[in-house]
């Protein structure tokens, strides 16, 4: 028999796309995650937690944003007698799931159904820069009524979201628009339902922000030339067909009602366009009714994005604040949220139409915005050490631990190798310990403990004069028995 | 051309071996995991999440039970121009991820390195009730160190955990046994290491729980008769042989000194035999000194299980009260979580030994156990539910839902059809309301509003008689300005 190879050693990485969070960075996440499951579940809405993995039948293989491919997920065939078993794949949303959910417990849920859902989602896509495969998100979605009173609803709640999660009221703006106006400014434009050119002005109106009013003109009729010096053909409609994209765009004024008589000239008398703003004016109304100003919430046309998902009113939130990007230029940081009322994903289960709408919050470009801004709890305070000054008393330093932790206070035994004592302080350094505790024999005879101030320590070791230094020592003797007196003593000081 | 052929629709189902998870089924999974973490972090551990996929070169294609096959994960090949992509895996559990991160990071990671995580993890076996190819992890670490400090610790945590999720001291037991400990006996027994009956004698071991002393010597020796009459061939060693065995199986004693010294007649001279007795003395002086009774964590060397695959110190968490099973049958609830020392794992990526000990515990079986004693809260109050009168004034309905909610009140509008009343307190019913608000035309015009107590009125229709329901009359009427008084006044009497 010829010898085993030998195997080569498995290299330690992360899966290209993916990353590890350490620390902070998953109890920070998972605290946002509580906070916002607080607001939804105040607002009535019931957690539901489906599987990572679905049937790709059920997931329908599509992905909501036009521009993704029909590939994009994670997928695999599961092992049969016959080489026949289904395919399955890791969700790439939350919304696939409770859609398949929906139909499958529908007699067993209320009706209509308020859920919040939070978890990964995966995504078989080329990483990037901060663009990763495995991302969390965080939804809610009222399932079953056409009522607009659910659309102002999750508004309402996600303005209270992002203030409960630390965004004050003028640092972020919900905006709020409507596939249906959008659709009435089709009809005015001349095009029919199954006019090809419907999706180029999707695709143009999609433009927007980047080129402007002139720009969106110029690429609805004869084309334009981009800032590279490229010809970039039009859609060849004629100057007076664009008008009432133009008028659509261009339709926030300085009050609700003024918009809406704008996006009235917009669809003129479309009927599905009047039923979009008619809808507008309804969510505008209850928001009004609930308290909510238009600095928190706000009817505003010119939010096109997911327009061409959704099939009513649509939502996008944005924080309007300045950020500095890589380059160190300013910019606002845009979007953290989005959401809308959507049809037929239920149908594609059962044939019936079934009204939703529901929101998503992209809660990790929300704690990024956060750590931005300073306005993430700073670096948390690591574990009072117990040193290890003689490893056959290990017992003596495992029963300090206990006794701190018993007090409430976050606290460990030093585990390495004690020898070196240095090794020791470095470890507590790495540990952003806030207190070393220290036993020899000879403290041990007279009974007493070294108590060290590691960050009153690294101060002094910056800035302090020699007297000072003198003044307040930075380690101190005391009794056995007042160990646990004098840490919480020393923590307390150590918050002001 | 021919006509696109109609597709049928996808099936609303939950994929075979995967489910969804509901309501309090969620926020009490989650609050549970908030609470272990809370303790994990308390003793110095630091979380980790890494994510859900892993190349399988990383995660080894092993799994830590010796009878699972290993073709037990998810997996699929990376899309690639030349079709050769890398093998992607979920990961099977969160220990292999552990060894791949420290692996990885382990010149930025403080050593040891204490960490925690928790989240879902896949395996692909054939599912039966009650189990799942998604379950939740639980799982504390601690790497980098050999010292038995770092096993007492995880002992301690694991029984200050269990009494923080609500199972008091004397419903739990941990148990510690040590892997070494049987070397030795198998040292004793005069089997080489490696000797093929070594793993005889392992997986006849395994059974002691069944079928006890008299049938661990039977299937040691000649074999054994089994219940169903079928003759069980025997390991084939001699009677004499089989004597450190059940020494060793045999050896708790009253206390842990009495334990000590039966297993050292288990062991004879056997170095490495003495070696995790000597460990096993160890960890009963710390956890002594912790403050912990061998009610809480117990030397216990007939505890078997994972005893294949751990290296040195093993521990097993038992609940030992007694639940009925699906029969009616009692029996005791049994593991519900496990742990020990392990080598080799981080060996695979770096080529160097790194100690390391963990522990995980199965959440899924916990809270099981919880509900099945009755000792996770009562099925949680549902929202407020405002009832719709008049479909136009909706915009009312909702300031009181805000009004509530603002006041900290869970409370939501009706957003069905509002048509047939009654359906409305079916849904208000469904959703466990403990009360509903009305306010028709009429009471509009007086300023009032109607509150209907649910709980209460469940009550009445229960068992009351005409006289008490009189008194104490379900549904009142106050003024609309003292809405949110009068619900939390409400609350504040269903609570009592």
């Amino acid at each position: 028999m010829a010898k085993a190879k030998k195997q080569p050693r498995p290299k330690a990485v992360t899966p290209k796309g993916f990353r590890d969070y350490f620390g902070e960075e998953v109890t920070q996440r998972s605290h946002m995650l509580g906070q916002i499951a607080d607001v939804y579940h105040h607002y009535g809405f019931d957690a539901l937690e489906s599987s990572a993995v679905e049937t790709v039948d059920a997931l329908g293989k599509f992905l909501p944003d036009v521009d993704r491919p029909n590939e994009g997920v994670f997928a695999w065939q599961e092992a049969d007698e016959n080489e026949g078993g289904d395919w399955m794949a890791l969700r790439y949303d939350l919304t696939a799931p409770l859609a398949r959910v929906y139909a499958q417990h529908r007699n067993d849920l209320p009706s209509p159904y308020r859920r919040y859902a939070m978890g990964p989602v995966w995504r078989n896509e080329k990483p990037g820069p901060g663009r990763y495969r495995q991302f969390y998100q965080c939804d809610a979605d009222t399932v079953g009524t056409a009522s607009m009173a659910a659309d102002a609803e999750i508004c309402m709640m996600l303005s209270d979201t992002l203030q409960r999660v630390g965004i004050p009221r003028g640092d972020y703006l919900v905006r709020v628009n409507n596939r249906k106006v959008l659709n009435g400014v089709l009809e005015a434009m001349g095009l029919a339902e199954d006019d090809p050119k419907r999706d180029d002005v999707l695709r143009t109106i999609d433009k927007f922000d980047k080129v402007g009013e002139a720009g969106v003109r110029q690429l609805l009729t004869k084309g334009r030339l981009d800032a590279s010096g490229a010809f970039i053909d039009g859609v060849g409609l004629a100057d007076s067909q664009a008008d009432p994209v133009i008028a659509f765009l261009t339709s926030k004024a300085a009050d609700v009602a003024g918009t809406i008589a704008n996006l009235h000239n917009a669809v003129g008398d479309s009927k599905v366009g009047v039923e979009g703003i008619d809808e507008l004016e309804q969510i505008g109304a209850l928001l009004a009714a609930g308290g909510y100003g238009d600095d928190q919430v706000l009817i505003d046309p010119s939010i096109v994005r997911g327009l061409g998902y959704y099939t009513g009113p649509v939502f996008e939130a944005e924080l309007t604040f300045e950020i500095l990007d890589e380059k160190g230029h300013k910019r606002q940081f845009g979007s953290v949220s989005g959401g809308g009322r959507y049809d037929g994903l239920v149908k594609r289960f059962t044939g019936q139409e079934v009204p939703a709408v529901g929101v998503s919050i992209g809660v990790d470009r929300l704690l990024a915005a956060l750590r931005e801004k300073g306005r993430l709890a700073a670096t948390p305070v690591g574990p009072v050490v117990v040193t290890v000054m003689d490893r056959a008393r290990m017992a003596d330093y495992q029963a300090m631990v206990a006794e701190l932790r018993k007090a409430g206070i976050r606290a460990e035994v030093y585990l390495g190798n004690p020898k070196n004592f240095g090794n020791q302080l470095k470890y507590a350094d790495k540990r952003n310990s806030p207190i070393a505790v220290i036993e020899g024999g000879e403290e041990k005879e007279r009974g007493v403990v070294q108590i060290k101030d590691l960050i009153l320590g690294a101060k002094i070791a910056e800035s302090a004069t020699l007297e000072e230094w003198k003044e307040r020592p930075s380690q101190l003797e005391v009794a056995r028995g007042d160990l646990v007196a004098k840490v919480h003593e020393i923590l307390k000081s150590q918050e002001g």
